[in-house]
């Protein structure tokens, strides 16, 4: 395997920096100004077609008067000066760069031109680059900023691929008033060469990373990314945020990157095939990452819950809940050991709710301690360790009261010790997380965040954060993902499908598509197809009645409605009855399918079709009537391994039919996900296959029975 | 009607405060401090048992003492000296007081006797009271603040009635920080007399209050509840978050206030029935509060998005779309005149992405004045208008290259018209939410909040405000709740009803059930009751062949897999083949139900069981073998007009089903909403029963028939 282009992007020994200027306000000179300013000590070379010194360093002409080859070459200059630049460091064997300049593929069929050539020109020079149209990077561990913001330089262990450079940038200060660090951040821009997928791959490696963010408006190859992510993921979280899956995202998404965005479902199939965690905001990717980042694993579902205050308590409580967390109430020893820390009317059970207590070493150490010694939880999280910050909130009111004493010697008074607060994960090994409404102005939140313990700004974010540890928890215990290696193409079904495509046909008819399905091993209803009645009553007696007889031709792909369809057909007389009503319906000499009729009360369906960048994807849901009226879908990439497929039958709301369910037998559920894999399997071996749509599949006592389906060859 | 006791309450013309000293770290001082410095003109008057002066006024040894009788008396004194001291205030004619102290209800028996003889004493001398174990109070317009904390002195439009005391003081420097004022708040506690729904009804009421803001972990008098918010909710937005529905939430608030809480899909059900919008954390309660408070109402779904970043623009694409609002593309008119403001790889479509760009006031003034006026949009969101704290981050790299300009003369060169900027709402009557990830450090972050504009620290939380306006534009747009007079009892199902109790029957036989559902117009299968197997052939042949035969017995409740019941029952014959069948399986000579089949693809649940506060409330959802397995269901609290009875309908997922749906008919809604307000009826009006479940009631045609029914009566 080739090296990550990465690794050589993010640790360069020599950077050289086209479109920085004397002038302080353009962007190029703003991004060389942070690797100078932010403690970078490789080497650096401002190039400048005029000036001679560009912030203080001897500037050279052009890539080709540098004194050495660049590790790492960026370029921030207009549109048209791209290519001839980007080439010229090409030729002197610059193998990285970063194109920051815009302009591209998401202007038009001219920038598409434009943005080709440099990838024509980095294939042929072995050159690999980020962008164009992005932002930068930062790599703490070596002090590098090349964005435009100052950087907090403190490396921290969450790493961050961005297809949007301002989630970079803007985000800074904000990153830093919250206690986030990065260790490396990557803007990915138009994806010319280098893609986010790569970065991912980069990131799952690098030791300094503890967990991984990822803001994706558009996957382009959504194989290598799901397998990329699978390696990774069971190990180290993966956090992502979609926001390309509405019309109006995906516009935006466009016009900004040129990104192509897929429907919202497929994204949330393909995360969970991924074991990635999916994130709602940018705030809670930060928010989760930064947990992931700093807190141990999580090895179990309960949680401690301690606090100033009822509201928070329960907020937190009711949210842990629904994020699958416990909030298990305290043995009577735990709680006898609790008592004498708190006032009578206070509780002790979990949560524990000091009421106003101004007594933060109780709240924030003694108590928790005690729990964490007790083996009852797995995790703990404390609401109102506050400091200086409340303190300020009441000062002006009491300073002449308390003898005008100054600020700082009043805010003394609820002074904690932090390094006991927020050693507890350490000691431990229990992650802790702190809400507060104070933010670093009170100097305990402050403490605790520059300890690496997150501290979110209202209760119901500390359960949150609790929950998606809980989701990294359910990924590491996932079953391991194995495909087997494609089968071959069963040739009778590749000729079948010939056939049908030379036959001019758009689809197969019932009868081929189930006889494509049972070659590939799928369970479908007996059947046959009678071209008289006398066929029709000899496979009614080969099946057994009652039978049901459907008019069987590719060009009727919906039959109910017409009357060219008759169910539960009971005696021989009544199959010759059909078979004429059919073709009367028809009004022509149709194929009659003659066919088992299947009990069962529980309908699923299975189907496939192919979205760009993700090929082909198989559907598993509710059958029958419902599929329309609920929607309830899970949707996955193919090829499918039995892990896989078995987690999307878990992934529809009615999975409690798949169960034992009212005196009915639980689903076999290696047979029903076998069908799902087989899907898949048919889709990659005959690309002719458009979509495939097989509702109902019925549950006969255990065992799933495709009972019609529907395969679309390409035009 | 009597005056709202909040009237008083929150507007004294004089004011005690028992439990306030000397010493500035005692609760009850915090709290006379705060009405002493932040500007209540009224008169103050301390009582202490022994200091001559507290915080320099004159104090009274007791009640009895005072001058006067103070409109309000505020309580912070040990638990054992609270009803001593109330009682004295009472005696001397004080109506209002507020016990902060805690040690009532929430801390089991003896403090629920304690808190019944404040409810005694109040009842007897007509004082009304807030509390005990609450917090305080806060009115703006009078600058009363009687919290712990300082107060943000400015009045805002938002008022907040919390069950959770912590929520109105911990809070307050956050909410200054992110520019939401209050106009009143108050904090409920046991609500031992007044409580939360009294506290709404004045909020309804109050002029100064533009939006309500709701705190809830448990509402006593659910009926009172939804009655006064829909008063208010088709005027004015109220919103709510709920923490009690999990079992952790519920043991936390109970130890908390001794709020009884209820399951999270009842408050669900409540919150929409009564018009209110829901909210999951603290800090959307807030922030959505605040976007009601001080936007105009929103009169459509069409958003403009400004911004000058992608991500940004397309994350609140995204969530805009996902709440229910449109991001539509910009007639060409519009763009050619946007065209020349921005770049031309930048983006006119709708989001407008300026991309990278200094120039705050083409951003925040020119584009969207240019979008507002062309009629095109309802709204519009903003990103990126950053100033002082964007330059914040880049000053320390070009401090040098500025020639060491002064901070604050280099934060001047991104000025914002801010007059303009944020006046936009006023203007064109039209909502504005801005992003921004600069807070309060930043000059236009702080000019928008201090002008009544909301600014969100993330993209999508400004998606989210929106939404959230989108939200109370539909309950503006909600069919009034109108509610007929309860009819009067059938007599005839009340004599069924007491002669099954005095039976010692713990269910209605299915017959029975039936009776009196379709005594109250409920429209039911047709059947009859055989005792005899010719019976049971003269039943079939008037409610028509194939029929159901079932056993008919109150201590039968379950009936399928116990051969007690057989349907499609085709002949004569059979129906006698039925008859014995069923007595042999039941091995006794019961009673045998000879019932129509009634044919329809659709089935549908409708059910009634009681909850404490609620009363009976009426369920809805998809019915059959799907009830268990997807658990799509609404609530509502009876009595149930035809709005709120259709609302349900339309309030479960599958609601597709109810429409025309493939070949089928659209259901008779009126006639499905009908058995619903019915069901609710029936409750009221026989408090016998104790559940009612009609599962299946299948859809025959377009038209609903019950086709299974259990009552449970009380033991």
């Amino acid at each position: 395997m080739p090296e990550n282009p990465l690794h050589q992007l993010l640790n360069p020994k020599s950077v050289a920096v086209v479109g920085a200027s004397n002038n302080p306000m353009k962007m190029g000179t703003l991004q060389a100004l942070a690797i100078l300013k932010d403690g970078y000590a490789g080497r650096f070379y401002p190039v400048h077609p005029t000036e001679k010194t560009v912030l203080g360093r001897p500037a050279y002409a052009s890539p080709r008067d540098l004194p050495e080859a660049p590790d790492l070459a960026m370029l921030v200059v207009p549109t048209i000066h791209v290519v001839p630049i980007f080439e010229a460091f090409a030729e002197i064997g610059t193998k990285r760069a970063i194109v920051i300049s815009a302009g591209f593929k998401e202007t038009g069929e001219a920038g598409r031109a434009l943005e080709k050539r440099l990838r024509d020109i980095a294939a042929s020079s072995g050159m690999r680059f980020l962008g164009p149209n992005c932002v930068g990077i930062i790599n703490t561990a070596i002090s590098l900023n090349m964005t435009i913001a100052t950087m907090e330089k403190r490396p921290g262990h969450l790493s961050f691929a961005s297809q949007s450079g301002t989630y970079i940038t803007q985000t800074l200060p904000w990153l830093q008033a919250n206690g986030i660090r990065f260790s490396k951040a990557v803007s990915c821009g138009n994806e010319a060469n280098i893609d986010i997928i790569d970065v991912l791959e980069y990131l799952g490696e690098d030791e300094q990373t503890r967990a991984i963010i990822l803001y994706i408006e558009g996957i382009r190859d959504g194989r290598r990314f799901i397998e990329t992510a699978q390696k990774i993921t069971p190990k180290k979280p993966v956090l992502a945020q979609y926001v390309g899956g509405s019309a109006a995202g995906a516009r935006a998404g466009l016009s900004h990157t040129g990104a192509m965005a897929g429907p919202e479902f497929l994204y949330d199939g393909i995360f969970k095939q991924a074991g990635i965690i999916r994130c709602s905001s940018i705030e809670e990717l930060y928010a989760h990452g930064w947990v992931h980042a700093t807190q141990p694993p999580l090895r179990g579902r309960r949680l401690a819950v301690v606090t100033n205050s009822g509201g928070p308590g329960t907020a937190i409580s009711h949210n842990a809940d629904r994020g699958g967390m416990t909030v298990p109430r305290f043995s009577e020893e735990l709680q006898a050991k609790i008592r004498p820390l708190i006032l009578p009317h206070a509780s002790s059970a979990n949560p524990v709710d000091l009421t106003f207590h101004m007594d933060t070493q109780i709240l924030a150490v003694a108590i928790p301690a005690m729990i964490l010694e007790s083996g009852e939880v797995d995790a703990i999280c404390v609401h109102g360790a506050m400091g200086s910050g409340f303190l300020k909130s009441i000062y002006p009111h009491v300073r002449e009261l308390a003898g005008n004493l100054p600020e700082e010697t009043f805010y003394e008074q609820m002074s904690l010790d932090m390094t006991a607060a927020a050693g507890i994960p350490a000691k431990y090994r229990l992650p802790l997380i702190v809400s507060s409404f104070f933010g670093r102005e009170d100097n305990n939140t402050a403490g605790y965040m520059d300890r690496d313990i997150p501290v979110f700004n209202s209760p119901e974010k500390a359960a949150w954060g609790m929950a998606s540890l809980l989701r990294h928890l359910e990924i590491r215990d996932r079953k391991p993902v194995e495909r087997a290696p494609l089968p071959p193409e069963h040739p009778e079904a590749g000729g079948l499908i010939r056939a049908a495509l030379a036959a001019g046909q758009t689809a197969l008819d019932e009868f081929q598509a189930k006889r494509v399905l049972s070659l590939y091993g799928i369970p479908v209803t007996r059947e046959g197809i009678a071209e008289n009645e006398a066929d029709a009553v000899k496979i009614a007696d080969r099946v057994g009645l009652p039978v049901a007889a459907k008019a069987c031709a590719w060009e009727i792909m919906h039959k109910s409605g017409k009357g060219l369809i008759a169910l539960n057909i009971p005696t021989e007389e009544a199959v010759r009855d059909a078979f004429r009503a059919i073709r009367a319906a028809a009004g022509r000499e149709v194929p009659i399918l003659i066919q088992e009729m299947v009990a069962g009360e529980r309908e699923f369906v299975a189907g496939m079709a192919r979205f760009p960048g993700f090929g082909p994807c198989v559907l598993f849901g509710l059958g029958g009537v419902f599929t329309e009226a609920l929607n309830d879908t899970s949707f996955r990439a193919a090829p499918l391994g039995p892990t896989e497929a078995e987690e999307m039958l878990a992934d529809i709301r009615a999975k409690a039919l798949l169960g034992e369910f009212r005196g009915l037998p639980a689903v076999n559920a290696p047979a029903l996900a076998g069908i799902l894999q087989a899907v898949g399997t048919i889709a990659l071996l005959h690309p002719q296959i458009a979509e495939i749509d097989l509702n109902p599949i019925i549950i006969a006592g255990n065992r799933p029975v495709v009972a019609d389906a529907l395969f679309i060859l390409k035009a």
